[in-house]
């Protein structure tokens, strides 16, 4: 293609593209981060964060990304021999697996097929065959695309088994789709900042309930980066153990109060109107979801290239020819499948746009399709 | 005081002052982290990052505070059991016996007079006791103000124990004092953004050695989000294990083009002469300091407040009445002293005005000094 691309179009399942407001936000100076100014910046981060987890319980934020947060959970709850059940529905999934394997947890691997969410029957089978310490899950599996149902899934650990845990890695789902930590009694809640948030990587946030620091009381596993108590003890102040990523927290903070002034309902149906987009788009395109409908993500669609067509390449000619930056499929799925973000700062016309390059492309390449008939779905969406 | 201040003068060791060309460099949009446009921005800053470090071995860069970076050199070097040695200098190296100590070590514990630097006598009378793993240490210790000489430490531990790690916290020191990583045979260093890279906090980067990969072969600590061994198989492609702070990775980018610009001599010269003109004017105001000329960190220097008078007084008068931010004294020496931060993006002005501010204070408090005398000699140092 001769033409020169000046625009970048990112359609990643995180980091998201920033909204200027937030970008502005983190254009400031360093203050003390122990002082009352900083202070006072802390305290409303964290007070939005229990907004946006629909939580009363202690939330608290580190230099991080998500999968540190993810670390937090498992050493900061668990002894190693500790018996625990990961559904495992992607790649985020195993992730939780090797974690809790490195710190020398007895895990029980329930692997799902990739594009299916965890089977709560599967799960109630899985607990009926003895105690476990918790069970660990995505809300929404970015990897696959694919959005679990944790109130269920919740639900049949309280029937079964009352005390167990419940850990949930939100990273990708948090303000993208419903998640109630304490209606659902979900235990430890991780999320990033570079998803829904609409702020650059690098803060995880972790919920703790009151169930959660009785186990972390008796927790053997080592830690001290990642220690809950320490946190504890500098929150109530507005610190934090370590210093804070100050600039992102400026923008955390702004990110959230976009997201508390669109208000909470418009978010969760600006992600389902992205959802609903895409998968339109794409049958009307003719291309394949890997996810169902049933349980099908308002973060990220994971879909296959028409037939004889190689995901990567896919996604090196849509950056290469039009500026729009595609995410891979990972693990098992590299190069079978590719991915298409639409959590964060991203409405209708984005999708369109990517959808509008994805059908010249595949014209481009050959593929028999019905040109126009993808984004045309979408726009009676509209 | 009557006068509303519009001004916010940050004199602390960390986060310091940020440059707003590195404040602009990081109002960029977020672009795909695993793409080649991101790619080539990690290599150069891990390139900038081994120019800064004086060293051809690996530095990789983490989401995390300094204090991670700490982690990462403990997690990954260690098993459960090893015998180390932590020169603890004051409350950086008492959090290096923490981790240690979390990870089930056995620490010996050497600690030194709060304002002295670690004695080479003292460190080869305990290597002639027996075999140690590992020799841990700062290069700068941030509570005390206190500078380690690194170079010599070093050859002790070469001289007695050839093959014994040598691990060094440069979170505040690295580019502030000469550290040459490769000519000092060191094996882990750990450095932070928020320091003399002039970047808001969230970095943290780890130089490894080939002595540290072969003893990372056969730790046994537990280890994920730290694990260098999953950095290894990403860093030749410019990528990160997890999700990078993007933004932060270029705000470091032009922190450390800022750094080239300026020479590494000239980078020294301006630490040191903060240095000397903080300690110029401390005694012409007649203030006792709490390190000897001999060790002074050209990063922060711990001071005294005149007798009767609270440290934490001196603080909240010098942030209400004039702007000022300083730090307090950490641990067993908070309320005790103050520190004045002079690292990163600081020069001599700076640093007068800070004790104008504090000449003025302490008259106004009634303390009996010869005013003026403070700021004038430091002036004089110009």
């Amino acid at each position: 293609m001769a033409r020169k691309l000046i625009k970048y179009n990112l359609m990643i399942p995180g980091p998201t593209p920033i909204p200027t407001r937030v970008l502005s936000a983190m254009n400031h100076d360093m203050i003390g981060h122990r002082g009352p100014l900083f202070s006072a910046v802390m305290k409303e981060v964290m007070e939005s964060l229990r907004w946006a987890y629909e939580t009363k319980n202690d939330v608290f934020v580190y230099p991080s990304s998500g999968t540190g947060g993810m670390e937090v959970a498992v050493v900061n709850m668990f002894s190693p021999g500790d018996k625990v059940i990961v559904l495992n529905i992607g790649a985020f999934g195993g992730r939780f697996v090797k974690i809790c394997k490195a710190y020398g947890l007895d895990v029980n691997d329930v692997k799902f097929e990739r594009g299916k969410a965890a089977d709560p029957e599967v799960l109630k089978a899985e607990l009926k065959k003895g105690p476990v310490k918790a069970v660990l899950m995505q809300h929404n599996e970015t990897s696959t695309g694919v959005l679990n149902d944790v109130k269920t899934l919740a639900k049949v650990v309280r029937d079964n088994q009352p005390e167990a845990l419940i850990i949930v890695d939100a990273v990708s789902g948090l303000m993208a789709a419903p998640l109630k930590t304490d209606e659902w009694d979900l235990d430890v809640v991780v999320s990033g900042s570079q998803k829904a948030f609409m702020t650059p990587p690098g803060i995880a946030a972790v919920a703790i309930s009151a169930r959660a620091w009785k186990a972390n009381a008796v927790s053997k596993c080592p830690k001290h980066y990642w220690d809950l108590a320490l946190m504890k003890e500098e929150a109530p102040k507005g610190h934090t153990y370590t210093t804070p990523p100050e600039s992102l927290i400026f923008g955390l903070r702004e990110g959230l109060r976009m997201l508390k002034e669109e208000g909470r309902e418009n978010v969760f149906a600006r992600h389902a109107a992205n959802r609903d987009l895409v998968r339109a788009a794409a049958r009307g395109l003719g291309l394949k979801l890997l996810a169902d409908d049933s349980h099908a993500s308002p973060a990220v669609t994971a879909l296959f290239p028409p037939e004889g067509i190689d995901a990567e390449e896919v996604r090196k000619l849509m950056r290469d020819d039009f500026g729009v930056e595609l995410a891979p499929g990972q693990a098992d799925l590299k190069g079978k499948i590719f991915r298409i973000g639409h959590l964060g700062y991203v409405e209708a016309l984005d999708i369109i746009g990517a959808f509008a390059a994805l059908e010249v492309l595949f014209k481009r390449l050959g593929v028999k399709t019905n040109f126009g008939a993808g984004v045309k779905a979408a726009m009676e969406l509209l």
